[in-house]
Order: structure tokens, then sequence, then C-alpha cells
């Protein structure tokens, strides 16, 4: 692949320049997402949509090949259920939206939109259970959830958004934690092998932990501007919901027993994470296994003869198995299309002109790279399926050492502190684990701890924070 | 087929007896559903999760395959939103659920939770629509929707149920009406060929129509204690959303035109029809297409040599497109499985012992005519695919069957008002046209004008319910 694209305008804020205003102009232009009549409420458009049905498809069967059922659990939740496990309250009540009224009567008591479903799903979990026979318990369900928030961003932040959540029993500690590993690990390979989004694996801080967790793992992705994006979480909840919600189970030896109880999730936020991993200052770059359209075809002089008919045999011999559009619209030139579709991140282009058809090739064009070649029409579908790996494997690849050039060690708190203001990015060092010098760490910088990463590296004795001894090595960074 | 199973008491009420004490044991009993702590809102356990699945399955692609797409709209709208359609206000204010408070907020304006969705899609198609170009909007979403109501039951009537509900815009009062019937016989070949549920399709009275509609289609099916359930709803509503809304386009003679508009729903109420219409003493008949599992393989002595592999082998014979369960459970006899399966509504069992084996050849079950049988395990996959077929059709010619039987000619308002008491069924009459007869007919019987058939018979020139001149047939029934 030779020669490159000319440059073309989208009207897009260059990311150099703002990258905030990127973002909003990319999902905006793309027809990924709108703002809602409702403040911080957002609409998925069918662009955007599409990519989350993708993701779903892919975590719906891994979820079902570990042995995962689908369920649904009620959207309102009373009150007093929110509140029976103590620190999960403290967490959740500042941020829920309450239901007061049913038609023209008061209730009896509040209900709020679920922020997460622990304590409808243990309300009903104690009333199933019986006996160790019936453990493990594996469900999740699909749903939307609230959190009333102040200040909200398409995708990364907002009041109501889009999510799985999976509610796990278990006999055993060990069993929950098995588990709780499992689905962080297969969240790992959503993130790398359906997304190509590189991500760091670790355990959250006490102080980072999911309300009324045991421990919270979770997977960190870095964007374009050097921020984190926690993108998925998975948290071993010990007995801490099991005995409030007073769930138990006649084990192996007829002693009455708590369970042992997981919970893990990912969002539509992964669709922000997309964005600003892959896009450019043209638009997105959509990782091709993902894609809603991994291939458009673009006829060139498309009213001569033989051109769209040559077209349409073309898209038949590609199969049903690509995600294939024609743009034969008539309103528009080819580099209009050309730079409409560039914009709208599709993975491949694949141009077909008279001239093509008479030496018996295609122009192929490569979103990320912005390369162009022409290749045969003789085993197009082998060349277009291998397209589509190599693009996945360059993303990935791409992002992998983006990250790097942006991941750092730290030498001393002051240099940390200012790297976090010129060059913010993935700083690793060591920590003492107090949560005093993680509290300090957030007041200077605005930076916080994103995990204790499984790969740990021994980068010394002292805490890069506050001198006293480390304990862990830690990712530190600035996070969305 | 010839042997028949032995008689066995499931602890199931009769629905002889009681029909809705039936239903109730059969919902929880089987595991589809259970109550939660919100009072009308129920929990849908993965058994019953599982057949919603297949159903959207089915249905998603039916979809796709006629040009629309998915997207997600904000769960809550404002009140000021609600209240722009008068109809739809009126129909809807009584029962929906508000949301007042944000976090520690009270908000400056109430939030209802989405009942239905026209009004803030067509908030947000008005600030889309440009052009005729851009026309037709064709977008579906799946979601929850919150309906506050007095008397509930799982599935028929819940204060929250899962459904699906497509909007859409066109340029042409005939193109709206194409959709609105074109996705009606989408919902009939569901009931159909998915479900082997008859249905009777036709329009809907004004009384009966959706609150905001210009005409309403349904289709009616009728269950086994001759009661009809609305089994699905597609509505063709003019321009009265979208002059409401103000949505507006710029038409090809370039004039500002108000594009016409449809919305169509279905919910997880199916499964209600699903029970009510295939079900029997023994419990649920799932019908194939939707069955979660659509063959149960019991191993008898599975503890002898080569019974347990066997088993496991022709499970593999069969395939993965076939829906197949192994019940090797080690805690229950091969005849508390035989039973619990059943109740359960699987349409095929498969037992495998010694002697079978020693015969090359599995016994097989039918769940709908409770006939056993031996066939040779040789082309067993083609054997069971037929037999699912079977099962579907025989279904289906079934459940005709028995509508057919429930349903009668009315003779006269007495004779019709003494039926609907002693053996309710579908009535065929003949109906002026009027609302005030229309709600007399409820007024004295309870039962209500399902709807005018798109199959008219001419049953004579006078109204059967107040003798004035007739306009059109209708089916009467007493209703879910």
């Amino acid at each position: 692949m030779a020669k490159k694209e000319k440059e073309f305008v989208q009207d897009i804020t260059p990311m150099e320049v703002d990258f905030p205003q990127w973002y909003t102009d990319v999902i905006l232009k793309t027809d990924l997402v709108d703002y809602s009549p409702v403040r911080g409420f957002m609409v998925i458009k069918p662009y955007g949509y599409a990519i989350w049905e993708n993701i779903q498809k892919y975590m719906d069967k891994r979820f079902k090949d570990t042995g995962h059922k689908n369920c649904y659990f009620p959207l309102l939740i009373p009150e007093s259920l929110l509140k029976k496990e103590e620190e999960h309250v403290e967490g959740f009540a500042p941020e829920v939206a309450w239901v007061t009224h049913g038609g023209k009567e008061e209730l009896p008591e509040r209900l709020c939109v679920r922020p997460t479903s622990e304590t409808i799903i243990c309300s009903m979990y104690a009333k199933w259970l019986k006996s160790y026979r019936e453990l493990p318990y594996l469900y999740n369900q699909w749903c939307s959830v609230v959190r009333w928030e102040k200040t909200t961003r398409p995708f990364l932040r907002t009041s109501e958004f889009l999510w799985q959540e999976g509610h796990t029993l278990h006999e055993t500690y060990d069993e929950a934690q098995a588990e709780t590993l499992q689905m962080l690990q297969i969240y790992k390979e959503t993130a790398e092998d359906l997304m190509a989004i590189p991500v760091v694996t670790g355990r959250k801080s006490d102080k980072e932990k999911f309300a009324g967790a045991y421990a919270t793992y979770t997977m960190e992705a870095l964007m374009h501007d050097g921020k984190a994006l926690q993108a998925g979480t998975s948290h071993n909840l010990g007995q801490h919901f099991t005995k409030a919600f007073e769930i138990t189970f006649l084990d192996r030896n007829g002693e009455i027993q708590n369970p042992y109880h997981t919970s893990w999730g990912v969002s539509t936020r992964l669709i922000g994470g997309i964005i600003m991993v892959h896009g450019d200052n043209r638009g997105l770059v959509l990782p091709p296994r993902v894609a809603p359209i991994q291939v458009v075809m673009i006829p060139i002089a498309q009213h001569k003869e033989g051109v769209l008919d040559k077209v349409y045999e073309l898209k038949k011999a590609l199969g049903d198995e690509i995600r294939i559009e024609i743009d034969d619209s008539e309103n528009y030139s080819p580099g209009w299309k050309f730079n409409e579709w560039e914009m709208k991140g599709v993975p491949i282009r694949i141009e077909v002109g008279p001239r093509d058809i008479e030496n018996n090739q295609v122009v192929i064009f490569r979103r990320d790279t912005l390369e162009k070649q022409s290749v045969s029409m003789d085993g197009l579908k082998e060349t277009v399926e291998k397209l589509l790996d190599d693009i996945h494997e360059s993303l990935l690849e791409k992002a992998r050492k983006l990250r790097n050039e942006k991941t750092y060690y730290i030498t001393d708190f002051e240099d940390f502190a200012k790297k976090m203001e010129t060059a913010p990015g993935f700083a690793k060092g060591m920590w003492c684990g107090s949560r005093e010098c993680e509290d300090n760490i957030k007041a200077k910088t605005s930076a916080t701890i994103r995990c204790i990463p499984f790969e740990q590296e021994d980068l010394g004795d002292k805490c890069h924070f506050c001198g006293q001894e480390a304990k862990h090595m830690v990712y530190v960074a600035k996070a969305y």
C-alpha cells in the first residue's frame, strides 16, 4: 500500500487544539448520538446503537459459553431495600432518581430507578436459594440504569446508560473469586479482541472500589489525550450483601451458610473508549469487529453501463458474513461520499469504476492508514477478510504503542504532578497503601490511583507519593 | 405413535377448576417468573427470559430485513412533552410513574417513566428531519416501559414490561398505511410461524384505539378459557403527533410538510399467550421454535457402562442448531425428571437406556400429544428436526381448532350476553359503529369489540346489539 489520500477537512476541531470539542464534534457529526430534552440523558442513534449491538452479541455469547443465563429484574427499587447494605446506600443514594407518584397517587414508599441492581436481585435470591445443589447462580441482565450526574458527556458519563450486570452466587470464597477474575478476563478479551483497545487489569484501591464490595477489579484503558477510562469492573462482593439480605443455603454438611457473591458490568461507555482510542482528526476510526459497516462500496461513474451491476455482483461474492453497504445515492459525488464514510470510520472502502472493471480490479482504501491500492477482483472475499483482520491487529498495535508512549515511571511527586499537567498519561509508581496518601494525590493533581495491576513491577521500597514504606506498584492517571 | 404416558399429577390446579389459579401455578412452578418486592412488578427468571430472547431474535431479524434499525431513547420524559398531544396525555397520564427528585434535589419539572415513547421520539425527529430525501425514518427500540396498573398478572398486565416499539415517519399517508399493515403482518407471522398461535387481524374501534392514533390495527388470539388476548398492535398515527411536535420536511416540490407517522409494539405479554394457548393440566407446552430447550435427553440407568457416553455422542450428532439439554443429575430418578421436564413444556424428550443402545434405538416422547415411540439412532437428527416441525404444525392446528370451537355467530343480544357468561369465546356479529352501542355492550357483558376484522363476513343488515343499520362485522369477546 502506497498512495496517501490528500488531506480533507471534515469541519472537526483538531484533537490537538481542543480534545473535548473534537470528541463532541465526532459523536454528533457521525450520527452516533444526540442530546435529548432531558438534561444528561442521551439518544443513541442507529449508527451508535449498532456498535452496542455488536458488543452485546460478542459478550452475550461469551457469558453463555461460560454458563450464564439472562433474566430481568424490576426497574424500580424500594428505598428500604437500597438501604439494607450500609456502604452501598451511602455510595448510591446521592445519585438516584426517585419515583414518588404512581398515576395520581403518592406512593407509600419512594422507589428509586435502579442505579445498579444488587439490592433488588439479592432480595429475590434470598427468596429462591435453598441448597448448595442449586449453586452457583450465574445470572446476567442487559438493561438501562440511571445515576443522576451533574456533569455529563455522551457515552462517558450520562444520567442514563445501557449496560449488562452479572450477579452470581457461589458456595465458597474461592469460587466467587475465580468467577470475579474470569469475568474480568472476558472483559479484557472483549476490549482487545473485539475493540482493539489494550487494557491494564488489576485491583482497585479501597477508596475506589464499588460501594459494598470486598474487592473491585478493573480494566483501564488510556485515551488519546492521556486520560484513563475505567472500561469495566468486576466485584467480589464477599458476603456483604448476602448477610445484609439474609441469603442462606444448606451446605454440604447440612449447615446454614451465606453464599459468596459477585457482580460485574460494562456499559455503553465502551463506545466512548472506541472513539477516543482510535479516532483521528478526520473523525471515527472503527475497529472492524464492532463496525456497523465494515466495507462501503462506492461506484465510480455509476451511470456507465455495467458499473452498478458489477458492484452488486461483487457484494454478493463478498458474502453475508461481511457487513457491507453500497452507497449508490445519486445526489452526491464519489469524493463527497469518500469523505462522509471516512468520517464515519468505515474500515474499508472499495471503489469500482469502468477502468477498474476493464482491469478486473478494484481500489481498496484503508481508513486507519489512509492508504489506497488496487487489488484483483479474483479472491476479493479472502483479500477483504484478511485485511479486516490486519486492520484489527494494526489498530491494537497502534493503540498499544500510543499507550506505551504515554506511560512513564514516577521519579518524585513534584515531577509527577507537573507531568500530569503538561503531558498526562499512565504514571507508574510505588504506593504505601494509605488512604491519606491517596487523598493527597487527588487533592494535589486531580489524578487518581487507577489500579494495583496484576503485573506488579518492583520500582523501589518507598512510596513515590509520601516516602513511607511501599506496598504496591500502581498506575495513576487522570480519568474520565 | 401409540403408547400413552400414565397420568401424573403435577400439583397444578386443573384449568377447568380454576383457570387463573392454573395460570399462576404454571408460571411459578415452571420458573418462568416470580413476584418482586415492588407491587405489580415481576422478575423474569432465566427460563422465561430465554423465551423472550427467542422471540426477540426472530422479530429483530424480521425488522432488519424490512429496513428497520434499532436505537435507544431516554427512559424519562418531561411532563411538558407528554402533554403536547391532547388525546395521548389523556390516555396515559393516569397510569404513569413520576420522578420528582434527582439525588437530593427536587426537579424543576416532573419526569415520567416512559409508558411508550412517541413523545420523546417525536421531539427528536422534529430536530433531525429536514428533507424528503431522509425519509422514511424506520426505527425501533427494545426496552422496558412502565404503566401503573391497579390489578396485575405476570406477563399479561404488569406495571413494568419489556417490549419493542417501532416509530416510523413517511412522506405520504399511503406509505405510512403500508408500513402499519406490513408490521401487523410481521406480528401475525411471529404469532403463527414462531409461537403457533393463530390470530385474527383487523382494525380497532375508535374507542379501543391507541391514544393519539388515526387508526389502530391489532392481532387478537383466543385463550383456553375463551378470553381474547390483544397480542400486538400497529398504529397509523397520521399527522397527529407530527403536527403537535412540529415535525416538518421539505417535500419534492419544495414545500414544507408534516410527515406521516406510525408506531407498533409487542411485549412480554406474548409469553402469557403462549402459556394460555398451548398449556395443559401437566403444565407448559412450549412451541418448539420458542422453547429454550427443544430436546431434553434423559439417560436411563446412567451408571451402566456406555450409557452416558452414548447420550453425549447422540447430542453431538444432533448438532448445534437444536437446543438440547442433557439431564444427568444424580439426585433424581428418571421418572422424576420425566415429570419435571413435562411440566416445563420441553417439546421432545429422548430416553436412552442400556436396552435402547443394544437395539440401536432411543425412546422419543412428544410433550404435546404425550405419545411415546422407539426410533432408530440412525438419522436421529433428521427425525428430531422433522418432529419439531410436526409439533409446531400440530400445535397451531390444535389451537386453531380450539379457537373455532369457541367462535360462534351472534343471534341476538340476550343469547350473546348469556354465552359470554356461560361459554365465553369469540362472538361474531354485525355492529352499527356507534360509540353508544359499544359502551352498552361493555356495560352489560364486560365484553368488548376486539376488532373489525380484515376478513369481513356479511352477517346481515342490522346491528346485532342495537338493531340499527349495520356497518361492520366485528369480533366481540371478554379480554385480558
